[in-house]
């Protein structure tokens, strides 16, 4: 018989792994209601034509599609299936395919339930999302994304709400950050007020790897997309001493610009009490994601706190002034941002930053000496277990040294024991495991130890 | 432009059906957790290698499978292709599947992780399953199952545990329940003393039906089958009137049969204390599910307390001897029972059971008039979310019906509101929805309003 395996890049999660996941949920989930987010879900199997075309063609190739069911092939495109073409017979033999991220089904998600919704909707999703990626170090093909978004509305409070939420939850994580703020205005404002406004993609993309590769590469690259070498250095500049009154000056002749800081003083300004010292400016952000219009963040771990940390960004986001467009339903002004739970994780393993109590497991077993004992001891474990108190009992009167085995094995802090003289003198036998010491209780004193 | 669509046979779950699932998860997981069960996660995708076969040619047809990414029709079988076998090709095209249920995945992980775990091994698993079932009312192609089960120990404390837990489950939510108790060697000693153990499946299958085609349907049905006429009504006789004693003494000349009264009334010893005036021994119980060998349970809403409910069953398991066998890991004995969430879900709909309060919405919006105002409401209200009270506060300053209006829309209990009078007092217009009423409060009493 051939070993069970399981797919490439995916994972099972041992309990102490489900209960570390479960701590980083619950705290990005609290915030995010206590921030009046409501919860939606979305099904992991999306239509292929809600999917497609969102991602661009790396998107497309790396979705999941699922397979039509029953006699497929009786459907199948002739042509492609003579010609051998595997990207044109998709459409004839797979109508679905797996969710890539949150935010395409949030869009269309909001398009369909408009009618059921307020605006402006508040939503937080937690879902698993799946990408056919080559499976490396922390990469997955099926990996969590926690999304907290609002859309019909263009205030700028909610920025100031979305960077407060990363604050909270990191502060909760006792992980020091560094939350990076720019605004894409800002960035064409750079390129407007430099004469080179229609090479705003190319500056950008440049722009983006500034840490990474230092200056000079950096003016190599722009000269290569055909920005001149003298404005690229100035642009540098400019960008290095991050002051917004300095920008502000520069961007006189660009309204664009002039708006980009605007907006930036205005969340400033939400969040000048909020203590969100985390908090900076950073007109180097660009973000990849080509549809975001406003205001972008990115987290990462605080470079100074952590300096041998390697990580990336943990989590990341923006506004973008048309969600639901693509889904026929125009001008809806949306802003939100994600968090990395996969490698929050692992910088909290890294960081052993998890609290020692995170895996809730039950803190004693009852051991039992014989039959009537074990029945005795059960009845006594039920009541434990109805005021509320979890509590494990060995599922029979083994041997004693077998039964001990046990408890230490899975870990439990104490272990209860019942002989005939416990039982005879309602009575149990209260073992530390840690300490070894140990003490006769009567039932009451058993609850008090581990309500 | 299309607009779009969910694949059949899913759902979206807007905001207060995910309160109301989360709801009827968080007792189930509790209640679990009280008992000492652990908690695993399996991946969504599968191999096929594990998936198939185990559901019989049905579930094959009803496996959801992912195609392979990139050139896949370069590897597809010839022969398949050629004579468009939509069975035959599917091992050259596809290698991933959707979990079709927790049991065989669970199976799986048992036998890959068996150097991790400490047997006994009491897990519960709460995940989407995906079958290509035709969807219809109440039935779903991806829906969620709630498992828990026992590996690694023949003990019958473990069948009165998940007894124990069917109860507090269903107390907890409020629901009168039948838990009907049986055992397969009950059945399988039925047709032992009445010499059709050769026949045992054949009576069994019949058997189920009892309750809805009645005795001479049944009986026409095993005759059929090449049961004798009056051995079939003898059969009938003996399980209508369900008395663990009579049973006993039929089945003197039943090793197994007598094995299984043995084990019901064991069980009945361990739960003996515990209050559970649910649990009925019911010798007709039969489960389809063939693997199972011990004990098996099913649980249905109590059809006196709920004369009009039309609802099949909304919990069920049982125990069987080799859980692991299939994939190399022979007799470790199992036992588990499931919870069917979705159908909970509508009963608990259906008879109003769902608290007022499962939405887990703030209670109280703030509305500010002007810039100034909207700026200090915001600190407040990041001060109070900062205490752990969940608290919303409208975007901007915009006209005070339209605040009003989403307010209502929205179904806060109070909303806050902060003119230029209030912002001077540093006070707060408390202004209840439902009675109308509205007082001047401090930000104390504001707080201690929301908590």
């Amino acid at each position: 018989m051939k070993k069970p395996s399981l797919p490439k890049g995916t994972r099972d999660f041992l309990p102490s792994q489900v209960a570390k996941r479960n701590y980083i949920f619950k705290i990005i989930e609290n915030t995010f209601k206590n921030y009046g987010f409501l919860p939606i879900e979305t099904p992991a199997m999306e239509s292929l034509a809600t999917l497609t075309g969102k991602y661009g063609e790396e998107g497309d190739r790396l979705l999941f599609k699922v397979l039509n069911n029953g006699d497929f092939l009786s459907n199948a495109d002739e042509n492609a299936l003579s010609e051998k073409d595997s990207v044109k017979i998709i459409p004839s033999i797979s109508k679905r395919g797996l969710r890539y991220d949150l935010t395409v089904p949030f869009a269309r998600f909001v398009v369909m339930n408009q009618n059921e919704l307020q605006f402006p909707f508040k939503r937080y999703q937690i879902q698993p999302v799946w990408r056919a990626d080559r499976p490396q170090k922390g990469r997955y093909q099926e990996f969590y994304q926690c999304d907290v978004d609002v859309v019909g509305s263009d205030s700028l409070m909610y920025e100031a709400e979305l960077l407060a939420i990363y604050h909270d939850v990191f502060k909760a994580f006792n992980l020091n950050v560094t939350i990076k703020l720019n605004n894409r205005k800002i960035l064409f404002g750079i390129a407007e007020c430099h004469g080179i406004a229609d090479k705003f993609m190319d500056m950008t993309i440049a722009l983006d790897k500034l840490d990474k590769i230092g200056a000079d590469k950096v003016v190599e690259e722009m000269t290569d997309r055909a920005i001149g070498k003298e404005v690229a250095y100035k642009i540098i500049e400019l960008i290095k001493n991050p002051d917004l009154d300095n920008l502000e000056k520069a961007f006189e002749n660009t309204e664009t610009g002039t708006l980009g800081i605007q907006e930036i003083k205005s969340v400033f300004n939400y969040i000048k009490n909020l203590g969100l010292d985390d908090v900076v400016f950073d007109p180097q952000l660009a973000r990849g994601l080509g549809y975001y219009t406003g205001c972008i963040f990115e987290v990462e771990a605080d470079k100074n706190s952590y300096p041998d940390l390697v990580m990336g960004s943990i989590g990341g986001g923006g506004r973008y002034d048309d969600l639901t467009g693509v889904f026929g339903m125009p001008n809806v002004s949306g802003v939100g941002v994600s968090f990395g739970a996969e490698r929050i994780y692992d910088v909290l393993e890294e960081l052993n930053l998890f609290p020692a109590d995170v895996e809730a497991m039950p803190k004693a077993i009852f051991l039992a000496f014989d039959d009537a004992c074990h029945l005795w001891a059960f009845d006594k474990v039920m009541q434990l277990r109805r005021k509320g108190i979890a509590v494990d009992i060995y599922p029979e009167p083994a041997k004693f040294k077998k039964q001990m085995k046990y408890a230490d094995a899975r870990g439990f802090e104490y272990v209860i024991i019942i002989g005939d003289q416990e039982m005879a003198a309602n009575s149990f036998t209260f073992k530390d495991l840690k300490s070894g010491t140990q003490e006769l209780l009567n039932f009451e004193q058993v609850t008090a130890k581990l309500a």
